[in-house]
């Protein structure tokens, strides 16, 4: 164990230890570039011209194609992205609209018309642009966007317009300043010879919006979101659209098309499907904000662990006054519980995050079209995962915060500026709350396709006998995952809680039954309709988030597992399996109530899952800083005044 | 119920309906004073400007003994400051600086001489002061600060010196800019006739750190925390003594003086006694801060429960596209989850804050010396909850602005910046961990009183019979709260949890039973020593923030409920009956698995615990709107952009 934190770091980059390695080496001239001293636009232009640098480098590149200009390599431009968050979280969301939500739509909404004329200079960051599609009146429900884009067969455009006050574009990225084009969703309207003007749902229509001056184009009216909680490197701000014409060339479509007659045409027939196609094209932006909120309570996680490595206050009982007899913060198991079952956490993310992003580049790399299943399967981890490291980012960040009394609130230690500029994670590329339900329904209709055809009676005994193999049939697990679970399943209920199976046991049992029992419930509220049938969803809201995020944490440590397993070294093994048991009893522990009330755990079990994050507390407290040299941050961007 | 709201208000404000109206009134004229878009010393420059136009009020001189030069309505000035968060949170901090610690510190600290020579000063905001306590290596252990103040006979002069880098003040408001005067807090050292020098720990002296334009004195280095995650009106910063002289007077001698040779007395010859009870009467500062939590709580409640009665998404399951259809926030489970709680438990803090500050004036307001358990006590529980009310604070202002979305993110919708300035109140004036443990220890220290002298045998039999009495004979409740507490308990385990008595006897049971374990866990690690004896304490730290949490959680239980039953009206008193209840069974939900892993719950009972939650949630709903408006917060310092 010459070197516990390389070899650390070694299983935490997994397949992307190249690509990593190059993030990093790219952050090496680059300081913390965050830096709330400046003013509003002198923020905005240091994190633009970091864009700008940025697209000399290959990781804008990677994210592309190589038929469109890239270089093909979906793994390492997510990765790339990640890392620049350790340098300044607006630069990684700005990169992240620049060439993945922008970029993204034309590469994945276009055709090679788009990709030839654009995508060059996407790349090259020659044409800055911005992707519009939340509305001041709908952000989580796309599909009830109310700007519109109505084809004219007279002049062969399409008419864009903002109907309404709350059709304005809203807090999009690059809207106030920078972007010169506009990715914009809209309701498109057309009408084939002979036909009524149809909407035929939300596409997606490339805009020009200013001129080479920065001056907004004929009707369009862009304005500045101001200030914001963070992010203060990026530009957000509104666009209005008054009757502003485009050719019909830059309806993005890949997915549907207008013939020039107005004549509407889709490979897919259902417009709920096409939509939601569509929108899945664009998973990337989620599958980010999980990388960055991982990698932001990585790198607080690493300086809040520092600092209590060298901060000592009050001596211990029965010692001297003498500084020398001062107590470590680290050792003081208040303090061990604020960050270590956040760092186990962090691990297990990463090591989830790199499966997510393998999925992802295996899907979306392929030249094949995707299976639809397992696009859907894709799409609704990406979102719970999003949803899932968002919530830990910010809970974590502020703990370290709290972690680090007063010298935390100077943002020369980087702690308030990584809180603000990741606080809007858990609502933006989707509300937390909204995607946690779509992860649970996503279950739910996995779990309805199963039982389709049962009647009532037949649904309920089906129900308890098979909601394990829908569960576990969904999201394939490794062979030695399944082994190690199944065995503690058959061997009964005092189980060890530093049992690996029995670990897995617990989360896949609280998925299974969150999701039969709201089968259950859904089963029931089928027949009710209007006011009923709202208050039947409405009141399992709550049951539907539960089940989203036991799903999320029950993949997440699966895929930990199997990590884990993988390890050759045995000293480096032993370190690992502490820091998974610490994950996995934590997170028995953050829902002790529920498998009590499920009878999962006994009264003296319960008791004793305390006993054991506390007990794993002190196991890994020797090795606390290798477990945060292993993220492998870049020295020069850990290096806050307080360590001075 | 002609004007619920009003009547909520009523409730709310208390003893306090005159104090609030005018302090309410005094933000008349004042707009939102924060505003980031500033630079630094533009936020600094508006921060000092108010302060000293709030000088011209009675606020100030309402926290000084009328023999001082005030009014001697020590509630008055703690609403007031409170009431100041409405329109920035640092113009209430530096406020809080320059009258409740600085000024504080002279009444308190000081004897005739200080308050004739600096008080009026102070009041009249002509003399800008500092409370210089903490120092760049030790805060929450005062006792060990480094920084020296040693008499020299041969001048009659005290030298306040910074022996160490360490020893730097640090994180002090008013010390960049604007401060001309130090309340110092420094290690006393002084010889009388044919003594060694000697250390006499903590004392203060009054140090003059610049002079009329600004600059540094001789031998004082002052410098600058520059930007922070909050509160950037207020002017944190630096101190450096090198060997400055002051004179003898300038030690604030209440509790201790110097005689010209170098003699030491005090009135208090226990050096511990000597030093809790100087900080003692510094308490004000920790209740202002759990005032002006409850104050940015109910601001951001308010803005988020306006937001989500506006604002729709989704239309309802069986409902058309149209917007009509499309339904409110408040509508939503999660959403109201998310809001209703937290709406509760701010209710239930402003009561009890009403009930702090109310012991607080009448002790300090009276010429006789206070009852030295009384004031343990006070002090005990001003750090409960100022470390509940914080915490509060910062999870309920974070939850409003994921509610609202990105509109949240907009520094112009105040979410943020209330969030930002607020969120150090978990760590200054007491990190709330070092604080809550406090609570624990002071709990435990009233049980040992009682049980001192008895044998462990008689011990372990006196815990289980009489931890009740302890816990409960310590802070005396209304006759009402007793007998319904008492009832429920003789009724034995099948209460209803919307039994008011049910809800007392829960919490009650819980800070009983904590207490009687970690006494039995401190009677059996009484004979431990080194290393062991460190391990014990460290061991139970959990134990005792988690007592301390209850403690506090059942004393604020205790006066909602003394208040509602006050209440005349019947409809009034339905609301605020289903708001207690809210606020008594969250309680007990956020703690569920200890009350399920104790008995203290059924299974059956502990699910239904949800669900009562649930239904309290749906019960309110239809008054959200009157809830906030109780509140009372000035109209225009509510109306931000999102509404519009």
């Amino acid at each position: 164990m010459a070197d516990l934190a390389t070899s650390l770091r070694t299983a935490l980059d997994g397949p992307y230890a190249d690509a990593r390695a190059a993030a990093r080496q790219l952050l090496t001239d680059t300081g913390v570039l965050t830096d709330p001293t400046l003013s509003l636009e002198d923020q905005r232009t240091r994190t633009r011209d970091a864009v700008l640098a940025l697209a000399a480098s290959d990781v804008p590149a990677a994210g592309f194609a190589k038929a469109h200009g890239g270089t093909g390599d979906i793994g390492a431009s997510l990765v790339g992205f990640e890392t620049l968050v350790y340098a300044d979280v607006s630069l990684m969301v700005k990169s992240g609209v620049q060439w993945g939500l922008f970029g993204g739509a034309i590469e994945n909404l276009g055709t090679a018309r788009h990709h030839e004329q654009y995508l060059p200079d996407v790349i090259s960051g020659d044409l800055l642009g911005c992707f519009a599609m939340t509305e001041t009146g709908h952000g989580s429900d796309v599909q009830s966007l109310e700007t519109t884009a109505t084809y004219d067969p007279a002049t062969g455009e399409i008419v864009v317009d903002s109907p309404t006050p709350s059709a304005r574009k809203d807090y999009i990225g690059g809207a106030a300043h920078d972007a010169t084009m506009a990715a914009v969703f809209a309701q498109l309207v057309t009408a084939g010879p002979g036909e009524e003007p149809t909407s035929r749902g939300v596409h997606c229509v490339l805009v020009p919006i200013r001129d080479a001056d920065g001056r907004d184009l004929p009707g369009i009216t862009t304005s500045d979101c101001g200030v914001k909680g963070g992010l203060n490197g990026v530009d957000n701000g509104r666009i209005v659209f008054d009757q502003v014409r485009v050719p019909r060339a830059n309806l993005l479509d890949q997915y549907a098309s207008v013939a020039d007659d107005g004549t509407y045409s889709s490979p897919i027939d259902n417009p709920n499907r096409r939509f939601f196609t569509m929108l899945g094209t664009l998973i990337r932006g989620r599958v980010s904000i999980a990388g960055a909120s991982g990698a932001a309570s990585r790198q607080a996680l690493a300086i809040a662990v520092r600092y209590a490595l060298q901060r000592r206050q009050f001596g211990a009982p029965g010692a001297g006054p003498d500084e020398d007899h001062e107590v470590l913060l680290m050792d003081y198991r208040t303090h061990q519980r604020r960050l270590l079952p956040a760092l186990a956490r962090s691990y297990a993310l990463q090591i989830a995050q790199n499966e997510l992003v393998t999925t992802l580049a295996r899907i979306q790399g392929s030249d094949a079209e995707a299976d639809p299943r397992e696009q859907r399967e894709l799409e609704a981890l990406a979102a719970g995962v999003k949803a899932y490291a968002s919530w830990h980012a910010s809970a974590t960040i502020q703990d370290c915060r709290e972690a680090c009394g007063g010298a935390g609130y100077l943002a020369a230690n980087r702690l308030t500026t990584l809180k603000a500029d990741t606080d809007v994670f858990t609502t933006f590329e989707g509300d937390n709350t909204v995607l946690m339900q779509l992860v649970g329904k996503e279950l739910l209709t996995g779990y309805a396709d199963e039982v389709r055809g049962l009647d009532p009676v037949g649904m309920a005994s089906f129900a308890v006998a098979n909601a394990a193999e829908v569960v576990l049939e969904r999201t394939p697990v490794a062979p030695l995952v399944a082994r190690l679970r199944d065995a503690a399943r058959r061997e009964g209920d005092e189980p060890d809680l530093l049992d690996r199976g029995t670990q897995l046991a617990l989360l896949t049992d609280r998925e299974e039954h969150l999701l039969e029992t709201l089968a259950r419930r859904m089963q029931s509220a089928r027949k009710d309709s209007g006011a009923a049938a709202f208050a039947a969803v409405n009141s399992a809201q709550d049951h539907l988030v539960h089940l989203g995020r036991a799903h999320v944490e029950r993949v997440v440590l699966d895929a930990f597992v199997a990590t884990v397993a993988e390890v050759e070294d045995n000293d480096v093994r032993a370190v690992l399996d502490a820091v998974c048991d610490l994950f996995a009893v934590s997170a028995v522990e953050d829902d002790k109530a529920w498998f009590l009330e499920h009878r999962r755990l006994s009264v003296g079990r319960a008791k004793n899952v305390t006993v054991t994050v506390n007990e794993l507390c002190e196991k890994l407290r020797p090795h606390a800083a290798d477990l945060v040299d292993a993220f492998g941050i870049p020295e020069h961007l850990l290096d806050v005044e307080m360590m001075h």
